[in-house]
């Protein structure tokens, strides 16, 4: 095996090495049938219990209540635009939802939502280049909206929603897809969460569902079968061939992170990683300048800006000879981005709040 | 490495051994980056590379006339039963569809279908248990449907189209799921073909669609952004984050079929496979028989059953000791089917007929 790079990309991201070998380890031959996971039926009885396995893992790990169901779909975060509005919008009878806007991700789920129905924006920190997580007058919360959409990690800009609000009944739907599985969340806030898999969970491709048994049943009937969260929780998510690799992967993945003592354990490692890094970048004394307000840093995705372009350029190009891959930030907001999600070693952390240190004492 | 078995599964299936190996070599470094094809950045230049690589690759295969898009889609086959409508019905101000009904997912391509148009079925073959492709007199295909769709070969059935319809210029829409890339096919007979990536492609969770560039624009207002053909044609199938592992496996069997003479030669060799099962079949007088009938077999799925239940199940016992595996038929048909899709190697068919000769001789 080659050297691993410390890789800090947005997602599809770094994996838990043990994750890794295992896919390695069991390639050619899974559970001694002598064919690869990626070969076998979805249909097998082998491929359904690591399925309903994954599942119920899945609950445990976010310790949901009993009336949550975990449903695997096709697509990512994305997908799920178009899945809340075409499931949720129904609820009530004014086809109304309501919006935080919180980032680039937040925009485009508005953007689908309005095709499906009326789309009220509660708040938005658009004026500040999401900089922050906005705030907003719980008491403009409508009971007569079908739900309430929040971004809860924006991976673009580096920012999270440190705490949830209170909706009184009206559901809150998170998208969870920069940060599922990496702190303790009460779900019972939530009606419904969803996250693409390609940062904390596997291989791109698929998404994850956690939806209360309460919200099913109000799709739209032009909803396609395969975007119907009813059809797929009937269907324990086998209405069709699911991304098994990636179900697989996140099984694996899952595994890992409750050996690892699960969710409260992984906060506190995705604590100390951010801390780290956020240390380095605030002793830059203003040379790194961070995107995000403090108030509102993600311990997944830390953003910030070099003096320069010509600096940002050899920030990227040094930490990549030293082994940092991928911390070149998004287009729409430039500069540098480390997403550091929950299959980062602290090492790596590390290592790139070292870089940061030295690289600033030499152009500083 | 253990023994590999020969693997019969309808899908996700038997992929060439030379591509698992390739994977399984690079798997923690892709192209010396230091981390694996699956935890790089779909927008990274050596995935966007491989992605453009594995679309050109694709319409040289299929020798596609430059008018014919290629777009990689979430979900699988039945995913395109929801997209074929959403995207396709709009083209004729009769919103109608004219489909043929050969089997399992031919009923659910029209199911789905139902939901966004009017749907005639020109002909169905369901009274003989989908033995057959059926019949139907070209003369009531309609100039004012906006298409015309066929399955043009039935996985659980056994059943293929031997030739294909003329049209008239009303647009042929081909699911070619279990057979796409196996033998040579007329595209300019299509407006659009598409098919799952798990029989001949690749992992589950991805879509291959070929649509002629003029029947993009005309999606249905409601279409989910990702389901929109014209949206993923813009963004050559970069709308968001695709299922990047599943297209880079894709690309290398692709190299694997160029290498071994493109799609004549997998044709040449898939037709001697199936010969050589048929063959064994047919030899039993009687003890296999056969599902599909002569003139309409596939060359993918060969479909049979034993005089008795008892004799089927122990022939996937013994079958299964003889590295023979996923024999067992789809339960909407019961009986024995081998896939043998271009992944199976002509030694795996020379395996299983002399194991049905053998089977018959002890038991006939």
């Amino acid at each position: 095996m080659t050297q691993r790079v410390y890789n800090f990309t947005a997602g599809p991201a770094m994996l838990p090495l043990p994750v890794m070998q295992r896919v390695h380890e069991e390639f050619f031959d899974f559970q001694g049938l002598g064919c690869s996971i990626i070969e076998i039926s979805h249909r097998s009885p082998e491929f359904e219990k690591l399925l309903f396995e994954t599942e119920a893992l899945f609950s445990e790990l976010l310790n949901l209540p009993k009336s949550y169901r975990v449903v695997f779909c096709h697509g990512g975060g994305q997908m799920q635009f178009s899945m809340v509005p075409l499931n949720l919008m129904g609820l009530k009878p004014g086809r109304k939802a309501q919006y935080i806007e919180s980032g680039n991700f937040s925009e485009r789920a508005i953007e689908e939502a309005q095709r499906y129905g009326n789309v009220e924006i509660l708040a938005t920190s658009r004026a500040t280049k999401y900089d922050r997580i906005p705030d907003f007058d719980p008491k403009r919360l409508d009971p007569d909206a079908s739900y309430f959409h929040i971004t809860t990690n924006n991976t673009i800009m580096g920012t999270a929603w440190h705490t949830f609000p209170e909706t009184n009944g009206l559901p809150l739907v998170g998208d969870m897809t920069s940060e599922i599985m990496s702190r303790v969340v009460d779900y019972r806030k939530f009606g419904m969460v969803y996250a693409g898999a390609q940062k904390n969970l596997g291989p791109s491709g698929l998404a994850v569902v956690v939806i209360r048994e309460d919200l099913l049943g109000h799709a739209d009937p032009l909803t396609p079968k395969l975007l119907n969260y009813t059809q797929l929780a009937k269907d324990r998510s086998l209405t069709n061939t699911v991304n098994t690799f990636s179900i697989y992967v996140t099984r694996l993945v899952l595994d890992w992170l409750k050996n690892l003592g699960g969710v409260p354990a992984i906060q506190k490692i995705n604590e100390r990683k951010a801390a780290r890094v956020y240390k380095a970048l605030d002793a830059g004394r203003g040379f790194y300048r961070g995107h995000a307000q403090p108030g509102s840093r993600s311990i997944m995705n830390v953003t910030f800006t070099l003096p320069s372009d010509d600096l940002q350029k050899r920030f990227i190009q040094e930490a990549l000879a030293a082994g940092l891959y991928g911390l070149k930030g998004h287009a729409r907001l430039g500069g540098i981005r480390a997403s550091i999600y929950n299959g980062m070693p602290e090492e790596g952390c590390e290592a790139l709040a070292a870089f940061m240190e030295q690289f600033c004492r030499k152009n500083g």
